[in-house]
């Protein structure tokens, strides 16, 4: 029976979520193995597996959906290995950024940090091994991933991980402790910390789907304006939220002297301005005119109602 | 005139090291550049440039030079990127390994190490910024390197840096301090911590230059026996020169209770074993019956008469 007899079915995020994370988890579980020398594998699991909303791999599998591929089997094999990639140099960052030379946090994701659980030493190397292992899942020697693809996938990730991405945005937070920012000065601190890496994990799915460059502009869009809300709320949340919800230590940006979106503007004025960022995503999916953005949408509403 | 009418030209290691010295340095320092975020390129040129022998970087243009390329110009583009990308992990793993939480060295190259000079925290992100800027050189979006060739080097260096590589070396290195090590231990050790990017960078040049299969083997065979002899005359050095030859603080393989070849056979058993380990890697050039292979003879040579 063709899909306009049958009309079109109604999308279920949940049962997509649970099937993509399941797949995510599955492959990073037999990609990041213990089996390693001096037992690396152990911190570089510790900090990988079993916690994180993954929120970077979802938008990944996400956004290859609205392609319309050659070869679907080939497209999710990439997508999957692309996913995993952006979550490792997520995690590792995670795990360089508690470090006592950076934000020297104990916490996180509800566990000891790496460094404590670990130590310092196994932390700081752990992290660069997950760095490592990000690059190598997107060149697999079978050529799961074409060529082409995978070279255009290094380049995302490392543009996006890089001095113009996330270790620039890195640099200017720590530079800024203590000081006054603008809101365009910290939105351009947000939009490479934590915004490049997750507007790239929608350029790097839509690049496994095969979307065209029409469709890109918009997922470009979307991903810029989607990675904004995220830190808005998580500005939002670091004050309203306590520790135990968070899974991290809450209130740690006052503590830090951090500027944040609520400090700039205000509680009321950063929750309204994350909703309007966020009708600015959804209304870019609109426009981009293509099919099968229901999970993009859903994770838009998610980012606006995570409470962790 | 032909070459045949001419005869050979004799090869001069020196005019050949200056040449290729002078591409590497202008294609490292337009690649880290100063113009970046919170000034991160500061610290990331402070720890590339002005120092180093540039082995890596030199072992990956001379193995370039035994292949028969279809483009002369495309290998020597991918061959100065290769070169620059292996320099760039080398550099980085030295930033992070002078860190306090692991060598606590203060001294490198005969300046302060990168977190005496710039910090911890800028150190760390340093780092981190140079390893994803050696894939990034990899994967030029002009299509510089053709994508086959951009995959293949992307997996070499990351299989080269991770867990199974220079990483997973490192965490060996650390759990080893203050433990007797058997020569195969050793060994094992050090052909992860060093010896994985020393033949990565063969291999990788190899690669560039079009080397064929048969030839690759005896290229892999050279990489090895160069590998573990460089680490054989390091740990030779760390006893004999003193810290103003070296550059960097002498002795300090006992100071830190790490096992050594010179601790494990003495001193004249580790010389002659150097001297070994080196025929080994010349041998292995003349069986492959590559051509043009003087650069990397003489590489060779340099690693057994290197004072620092």
């Amino acid at each position: 029976m063709s899909a306009a007899l049958t009309g079109t079915p109604v999308f279920d995020f949940n049962q997509w979520t649970a099937r993509q994370l399941g797949r995510v988890e599955m492959a990073l579980s037999s990609w990041v193995t213990a089996d390693s020398p001096a037992d690396l594998g152990h911190p570089m699991r510790y900090a990988v597996l079993d916690g994180g909303k993954r929120l970077r791999p979802l938008l990944v599998l996400a956004a290859a959906e609205t392609g319309s591929p050659a070869n679907p089997t080939d497209t999710l094999e990439a997508a999957t290995r692309a996913a995993c990639a952006v979550e490792l140099i997520h995690a590792y960052s995670l795990v360089h950024d508690d470090m006592p030379c950076m934000d020297n946090d104990v916490l996180r994701r509800g566990k000891p940090t790496v460094h404590v659980q670990f130590g310092e030493a196994q932390a700081l190397l752990a992290g660069d091994a997950l760095q490592a292992l990000a690059f190598e899942l997107l060149v697999p020697e079978d050529g799961a991933v074409p060529p082409m693809l995978a070279a255009q996938l290094c380049r995302q990730l490392a543009q996006a991980a890089g001095v113009h991405g996330m270790a620039g945005g890195q640099a200017i937070d720590l530079a800024s402790v203590g000081l006054q920012l603008t809101q365009p000065q910290l939105e351009h601190m947000h939009s490479l910390k934590t915004g490049a890496l997750l507007q790239a994990s929608v350029l790097m799915g839509a690049a496994c789907g095969g979307v065209t460059a029409s469709g890109l502009v918009h997922l470009s869009a979307y991903g810029q304006h989607l990675g904004l809300a995220f830190q808005v709320v998580d500005d939002i949340l670091d004050v309203v939220a306590d520790t135990q919800t968070l899974g991290k230590t809450a209130g740690k940006d006052a503590e830090h002297e951090k500027p944040t979106f609520v400090s700039l503007m205000g509680l009321p004025a950063a929750q309204s301005y994350a909703a309007a960022l966020l009708d600015q995503a959804r209304a870019a999916l609109t426009a981009s005119g293509l099919p099968r953005t229901h999970a993009l949408h859903a994770l838009a509403d998610l980012v606006g109602g995570r409470t962790h």
